[in-house]
């Protein structure tokens, strides 16, 4: 298992361009944050679905490695992600994975995403995690 | 319908963060581009989830922008991407878009992304698009 | 909206090949289950997937019609479904779906899958359903 | 690798419920087919969902023990869906994979899935399957 200090060294120095925060990891769930500025809009004033997609995918590799330790080179398998409200533009967007399944080769987990403050997501997005053997 | 100059135009006013090209647009498909930098690896030397799942998005947008012209407010409804290959850390990312079904108020399609050069797909989404009312 | 009975009702008449058994319903919620022999088992001795992609659809099906009324042609338009664990050969399958998303054109919903009496899910499925204008 | 023989001597002897024909299996991919009846109707009269799911997987499982032999515990891992027209109640439904990236641990595969004689698929599937070391 990893600490919530652990992975955020870890992402530090083998992920400098990501750009979510990490607020809380353990316990098979984790809660990431990420800004909210021009840089992340689109057409209609709200959050860009790619970014809501990569707040989904590092919810789920967070909360991972908060079980299985740092393993650079666990990945993703598949994700699938509904929208399901318009984003605030002026919000940051919160992402809270539970993980569902952890087995020796497959982790499973769902996320929910908010903007920051609302309690309806704006969208939910399950993944698959194939983890490299020990 | 909107050409292939309408649509350029349109991203680039509107969407000025988009970092694909468009490549062809027309017949129901799409094909753009992604350059793949120092910015777009994870560890292990290949190209971050979150780049492929932009350019399957964004080919899927322009896909459909083809075909009904250019509606800023379509927005996707879902998204679910396969990860099948390890990308190439040096090659342009080529993301090829078929629309599957266009009607009056969802538009579904396929995306196959290859590391350019390669035959092998390094991943495969399918998306759904709501259509606002004309 | 529609109350149990009304659906009950309503899936008696109109879908008579319809193995699910309604629990409850209300609340943007929905619980069914399927009693598991051997016609729903696979090699392995365990309940087969198409058998519990049936359970989440009419879970999400029947939460929909509990908030909109009888609606026949609501269909659905994407699933997707993980499967975690093997199912018990011997214990009924309960689906419990949530609606996240309950727009004018589409709802959208998540569905846990147990064999009943574990507290585990055996799979989790999200769907959306287009809504046939009023 | 298994033949069609093979696969449907297999299927008959452990999945006696199965209802899908094998028309074709080799070269990573499979057409199973899959009778309409009244069993497999929906109000609206059309295919229902679930049956059309069912012939994903089996297209899928078939595809995919046609590259690895007879395993019957490679299991399912995720699976989605989208329907994009309605089937025709009395044409049967052919199901038609191409697996698009074949592992030591994991299968991916995709399925169009059609009312016969029809050119426009009635639904589209990818699904991922767990293959046990061997």
């Amino acid at each position: 298992m990893a600490t919530k200090d652990d992975i955020i060294e870890f992402l530090t120095a083998e992920f400098p361009q990501n750009k979510c925060v990490i607020e809380d990891v353990g316990n098979r769930s984790a809660t990431v944050r990420h800004k909210i500025g021009i840089d992340e809009l689109r057409p209609g004033g709200t959050v860009s679905g790619p970014v809501l997609m990569t707040v989904a995918d590092v919810a789920l590799y967070v909360a991972i490695l908060g079980e299985i330790g740092i393993v650079p080179l666990a990945v993703t398998t598949s994700l699938t992600i509904h929208f399901l409200r318009k984003p605030s533009p002026d919000k940051d967007i919160i992402g809270a994975c539970k993980i569902m399944k952890l087995g020796k080769s497959l982790a499973v987990g769902e996320v929910s995403l908010y903007s920051e403050g609302s309690k309806d997501p704006v969208a939910h997005a399950t993944g698959a995690y194939f983890l490299p053997p020990a």
